[in-house]
Parts: C-alpha cells; structure tokens; sequence
C-alpha cells in the first residue's frame, strides 16, 4: 500500500559494477584521449567505438560534436569555460563508466590539473591514453585548418602554437600516430582494451 | 602510414541507433520522472532500473545521489542554478539514450519549460512519466523530513509548499504512487517499457 514507498526505500539498491561487468563481459571504463589537434584524437575514437561495439560490447565516444552543441553548449573558450567544460566531461565520462559502459573520450585537455580532475572522478575506472604526434605532424594534417588560422594570429591561445600542452606524465597507453597508420594505432587501441577490460 | 589520418576522417562515424537498438534488443530512452518531493520518484527509479536489468537491458538511473554530488556539484539552488541543474540533466540523458541505454531520471522538474528543453535534447526517445500523488500523502511521507523543515519555515522555494509544481499536461505515463503499491507502480512502468521500448 502507499505507505510501504517510505519504508521500501533501503531495498532499492543500485545495480553493482560487478554485475554490470558480468552482464556485458567488460568492465565500465573512461578511455580517456589526450593530444594535440589534428593528433588524431576523433578519427581513433569513433574507429575503437566501432571496434569495440563488433566485439559485443557497450562503447559510446564523447567528443565535441555531441558535447559542444548539447551540454556545453552554454561554454565559450575562456580559460574558466575550458576548464568547465572538461570538468563536465570528466564527470559526464565517470557516469558512463559507472552504468557499466566502455566510454571514450576525445578532447585536446591540454591541462593536467584538468585530467587529473576527470580521473578524479572516474576512479579506478580510469585510462589516460595519449594520441601522439610531432607538432609538425599535426600542423601538416591541419584537418580543420586551425593551425593556418592559428599561425595567422586568427585564433587565439590554440594549443600547440599560442596556448601549452601538457603531455602525460605517465599515461596507460601511448599510441604514436606520427609513426603508426590508422589501422596499426586502432590495434594498440584494441589490444589495450582487451587486455585490460574485456572478458574480466 | 600517418597522412592517410586526415582522409579516414569521414570513413569513421558512429554506430547508429538502429545499430545500437538489434544489439540490445530494446531502443535507446530517456524516461523522465517528475512528481513532488515524496512522490517516489527515487524509490521507483531505482526500482525499474533493477526490473529492466533482470530484463537483460541496459538501464541507468541519474539522481541526486549521482548527479549532485558530480556534475552538478557547482550548481546550488537558485531559480537559474536549478534551470541550470535540468538542462544539463536532459542534456546527459539524452547523451544516455543516444549510447543505447534506457535512462530513468528522478528528479522533481517542477517546471514545464525546463521539462520541455529536456525533452527537445533527447527529441523522440524521450518519455514523461508523471510519478503523482497528492500534496498530503507525499507530506505525510516526507521521507527526507523536508516537508516539516519546509513548514517550519526553514527551506525556501520547497515545491508543493512555498514554490509550485506544474503538472504535466500530456505524459506518457501517469504513476498514481498513492493509489498504487511500489510492486504495483512498478508493474506499470515495466509494462510501459515492454510496450514502448522492449523488442522493437
């Protein structure tokens, strides 16, 4: 009756990761990507998620195509909006991981203290993946002409030429993509994720 | 070898809806709770969340216990703070719902407006779900005692007593938690998800 709603409520318990973990064969985890423009951040993370999905398992990418437009969509580019955004990301990313799902993110996060923040919020569900490649590799890629615009003087604080990247310190995974083809760098990618996710 | 990054760009897209929903046997959704404080929202969230996994699908509820404590943490509980604190909600779910998952959310939503941004981030997936009972037996209940500190005079803006609730004017679904047993409200919402989402 009605009144067993009040009394009910301890019996009602979330679903654990374990048994997430059991249900989908893989444990939750932020894949978390870091690296210069044009490293090749998007292109590798939408190849895992689709990977990943033909292994039979839960993978969904945050990047700045469903990110910018939706729930950062009230953020500019200050340095406190930058850092907001990846705050969000971060914690957005450990929600995911948490409801037991392989989430991987693709976003410049140029700054430690940022990523640090994200891991912070992921816990032990945590993977700092650094997509490597030369400045000059990656100015040669200029895939969305940022680099031009940037050496221009037309965009401001652009990472790698007017604002820093912070490299990891000590990242689970590098992938060079400077010196691995598309292909080769998505089998790092893969390799890592089996080893330390799936079937666990 | 690496230059071949920047042509792959459009041959990488995302695993689609359709895709997603054959894996997981049910479509991606956002159901949207919204009643007054002590309309059973949380407890009856978590409830279908444990329904639906034993169902074998991928469910997920956002509350105040994860939502407050991380995304939201910055947010306090202004008017703006609180539009604020359902957009990025609706935001989140409808990222949910695009991965796949049937996301449960319970949280008060007062406002039409706000409820109606939720629903134009997550467009067709998304679902109202009108969790009701009357001022008196959500009071009566008062499972957090905020009811009688609202009373007393001690918490402003308490929807139901010192701010107001807007009904919704055409929900998917009205619970009628105070004529309902828990098993009972539960018995419907998984009866609407069967019909609605389950083996489409």
């Amino acid at each position: 009756m009605p009144s067993d709603l009040r009394h009910l409520v301890p019996l009602e318990h979330r679903i654990t990761a374990d048994q997430r973990r059991a249900r989908n064969k893989h444990a939750g985890a932020v894949l978390w990507f870091t690296g210069l423009p044009g490293s090749g951040k998007s292109t590798l993370a939408l190849g895992l998620e689709q990977r990943l999905f033909d292994l039979g398992a839960q993978a969904y990418s945050l990047d700045g195509d469903n990110i910018r437009r939706g729930l950062n969509a009230d953020l500019g580019f200050s340095p406190q909006d930058r850092h907001e955004n990846i705050r969000r990301i971060g914690e957005t990313a450990a929600l995911f991981a948490d409801a037991g799902l392989i989430v991987i993110t693709a976003f410049i996060s140029p700054y430690r203290e940022d990523r640090a923040m994200a891991r912070a919020a992921a816990g032990q569900a945590f993977y700092e993946i650094h997509i490597k490649a030369s400045i000059e590799v990656c100015e040669r890629r200029d895939p969305k002409g940022h680099y031009a615009l940037a050496r221009a003087g037309k965009l401001a604080d652009f990472t790698g030429v007017s604002a820093p990247y912070e490299a990891p310190e000590t990242p689970a995974l590098v992938v060079e993509t400077d010196r691995l083809s598309v292909e080769e760098s998505l089998a790092r990618l893969i390799e890592f994720a089996r080893t330390k996710l799936l079937n666990v």
